[in-house]
């Protein structure tokens, strides 16, 4: 007697019609995700000796690579995400800036923190010639997002970040999008070989325990991951169970609170209930920045800018939900959210009834201080709760039972400035935003995306420059020859800033400026 | 009937007599624990308000506080540790250097990573307005070390960079050395008080127990360790039961191995076999950064250089190691060392008779490639193996076998160049030393104190300017009014480093240098 050892496939799903979608795409084995690796692993020297230029030329080809097949890229992952053309075209346009975002990075040079500290005798004696440089940390696993089939995932921003650092990527493709991730994966592939990089340098694996497998290799070094608290925390008690710990950068549920100021409701509540309900019903309010918590005066005023809000809500354009597990939380999880004691529900557009995974936006309202704790929890899709309150005192202490969140918002009147509402914002978030919304995330310098945990679980962000830094770790040379530095270290005019004997040092070639 | 609740206490061990010491310290129990921790936790924003200017000041008056009173904490500490008047003198010097280090790196200014993004049209859209700056991340909990009662204790780096970034500080005092905690502990609550700032702003609580409670504490924002690899491991234990993870920067255990290439070894075996001795014997041996793996070529040079290690080792003097669990843990490891089958003995100081906690040096050898894994194990005290290989291949492989460290060195030939190696090396440890020996590690721009795993289990480092960094967290501010941005991140001339769209801007006040 024999067996047959049918592999299990992963397949996407018509988000508009519930359907199946093919070709499926198989799960990757044990041996074939440990050999992934292993390839990884291997070629990593090589990904590191193409230096700051060659890696930066390889993302900059990259971006290309991508751009030219936007049109067949857009129509598989419309047909797996339901996202729509324009959202989808955007997110490609982003996807290849971001490559290119690094490029520049690396051409910039600071990123490495070079730093050189010449022997010197000091008070607690002679010290030796120190120079200090980030290097790539290896490999690296990261795993695709359902809500943004490029931004973040298999050509995303962790990948981007960790391809400039000259660390080699393995992701572990979403459910949700295995046509466009193996599509998108096979353009990649053939960048890396159009730029002389190995192949090896991106793998790419399917399936939940091949995501398992993949965090558990002791050739991974670090893992970024953007998902639910829950599938988060999973990976991390995988990452327990290792014999050698490794960072784990997890973007993981945000509620982001937007707080409406008494003045600011004076001034433009209708303004702000109209757009603050564009910003959480785009994507069909699947968006890690979507403003689900806000905090609106009690009043008249209040009372207006609920009005515009729930009239907003009626209007909103609401695409389907990206596959069955989010559509199942959300019906389930409003309609608990709806029937609370306390909770109010003021506005819902009625899609239920339409095929796949459409679903109806929903507003709901609750009154401060004594709020359901049902109201702090995160409604992935186009819902969002607001809180009456009437005084600082009840926003104070609903922004402290409310749980940490990537961004936090303030709309105020002209002339208010609240600094003490700003610094409570500033504890529980990693940006504040000022009479706008969160969703938006801009790929630049100063952009921080992250927040105390559950918001993520470190103090890094997943956009942004300072992406790169999870995917380096610092190396110090002490009274190291010449010709054993990095060229980046060694004595003389090089292309970057350089901190040397504490003074911070720019390249000639560069644009030095005295502000 | 009554229980009478007498409270268990810490006290100190007279190392070389292994009498305790009096008077003993009570432990501090779980609720006191929390009122310490809720107490500094309630002067974060008074710590924060002082600026840099104010903490720079506030690390210069506790620098001048500790060093008024060297002769009463080198006599405590001595009895303590035995470690010794002018280790411990030198030790103060250098805790007085780092707090004073840490007032230099805030007065430059570019720990805070200043960010400016001014609002642009990009590929993407639009852009807003984005600030960047770093900021503290509140409480964090400092666990004092055995070996160094000052720099790596209730005073020392882990303190010292905390209180610079902004966030207060609870101690965990370690069991060797109560009487130094306390009084040292003292003179910074009063250094604080001088200062203006709230003496809340370091705690201190001593007992195991307290240290768990401490790290469970939700206020408590991060952890810095100095200790045991099974030490850390509990410790991480307790962190992963909390609900929100917090970073765990410890440092655990560390071989360091030493190579000695061919040429080295024909031009200067005496030479490095002494002086690598004194690196092994220093402190008794009970320095993170000890050599306690060297590689040593087969062979007549090779045979030399041991052969005055062996002598070296004879003549070291050796102070008793700090406490009983390090005595015992010594006594027994290293017997069992020296009986594993490829192990060789080729020189012990015989001191086991003598009173208290004294051991006798040791140094063995094994011939690659097929040493025992005893040999990768830490043996913290005046222990070494030497490992002798014939080919490069074979140090190759000693080298993959042995765990990560704090730092690997290499001895080479005149004219030398071995850049594989040293990027073997590079891969298994944060430090690569040349031509000299690890122990002693500046405080200083570039210096890196860290390793992968088990070294540490983090990219930061302990000791250095960026130190710092693990005590800090990224916050943007989107088109905020400039009011309410920090100072660091207003419109106009500023006295600190900053990058503007992308640009590094030195500041006018400062040294500009183009390089």
């Amino acid at each position: 007697m024999t067996t047959v050892d049918i592999p299990r496939t992963v397949a996407g799903t018509d988000p508009r019609t519930g359907l199946t979608l093919r070709p499926a795409v198989a799960e990757t084995r044990p041996a074939t995700v440990a050999q992934i690796i292993e390839a990884a692993e291997a070629v990593a020297p090589e990904l590191a000796a193409l230096g700051r230029g060659g890696r930066a030329a390889l993302l900059r080809g990259l971006a290309d690579a991508i751009e030219a097949r936007r049109s067949d890229l857009v129509t598989i992952a419309d047909s797996e995400t339901a996202l729509g053309a324009p959202r989808l075209g955007s997110e490609i346009t982003r996807t290849a800036f971001q490559l290119r975002f690094f490029a520049d990075v690396l051409d910039e040079g600071s990123y490495l923190e070079a730093t050189i500290d010449t022997a010197a005798d000091t008070p607690t004696g002679p010290r030796p010639d120190l120079r200090r440089l980030l290097v790539p940390i290896g490999p690296v696993a990261v795993f695709g997002a359902s809500n943004f089939p490029f931004a973040f995932s298999v050509p995303g921003g962790d990948t981007a970040s960790a391809l400039a650092a000259g660390s080699p990527v393995v992701v572990k493709a979403h459910g949700s999008h295995p046509g466009t991730s193996q599509l998108v994966y096979e353009i990649l592939a053939a960048g890396l070989r159009s730029a002389g990089a190995p192949a090896e340098t991106i793998g790419i694996v399917f399936g939940r325990a091949a995501g398992e497998t993949l965090v558990s290799h002791p050739a991974i070094r670090a893992v970024g991951f953007t998902g639910s608290l829950s599938g988060g925390r999973a990976l991390l008690e995988a990452i327990g169970r290792r014999d050698e710990p490794i960072p784990f950068y997890g973007e993981l549920s945000s509620l982001n609170p937007l707080v409406v100021s008494a003045a600011a409701a004076a001034e433009r509540a209708e303004q702000i209930g109209g757009a603050v309900i564009r910003s959480v019903t785009g994507s069909a309010g699947q968006l890690c920045t979507k403003p689900g918590l806000l905090l609106v005066p009690a009043g008249a005023d209040g009372d207006q800018l609920v009005a515009a809000a729930a009239s907003a809500l009626g209007n909103a354009p609401v695409v389907p939900l990206l596959n069955d597990r989010i559509h199942r939380s959300y019906v389930h999880d409003t309609a608990v959210l709806a029937a609370a004691p306390g909770v109010l529900e003021v506005a819902r557009a009625s899609r239920e009834a339409e095929s796949g995974f459409h679903v109806g936006a929903l507003l709901v309202t609750a009154d401060a201080p004594d709020v359901p704790s049902v109201v702090f929890d995160e409604y992935f899709g186009p819902a969002a709760v607001i809180i009456r309150y009437r005084t600082t005192d009840e926003l104070m202490r609903v922004l402290k039972s409310a749980p940490a969140s990537l961004t936090a918002t303030l709309h105020t009147g002209s002339g208010e400035t609240p600094a003490e509402l700003v610094t409570a914002l500033g504890r529980v978030a990693g940006r504040i935003v000022f009479d706008g919304y969160p969703t938006g995330v801009s790929v630049s310098w100063a952009q921080h995306h992250g927040g105390p945990w559950p918001a993520t679980n470190s103090f890094h962000t997943s956009v942004g420059a300072t992406a790169i830094r999870r995917f380096l770790r610092p190396l110090t040379w002490q009274n190291a020859p010449q010709g054993l530095l990095p060229v980046e270290l060694r004595d003389g005019s090089v292309d970057i800033p350089r901190r040397i004997d504490g003074a911070i040092h720019l390249p000639r070639t560069g644009t030095p400026r005295v502000l």
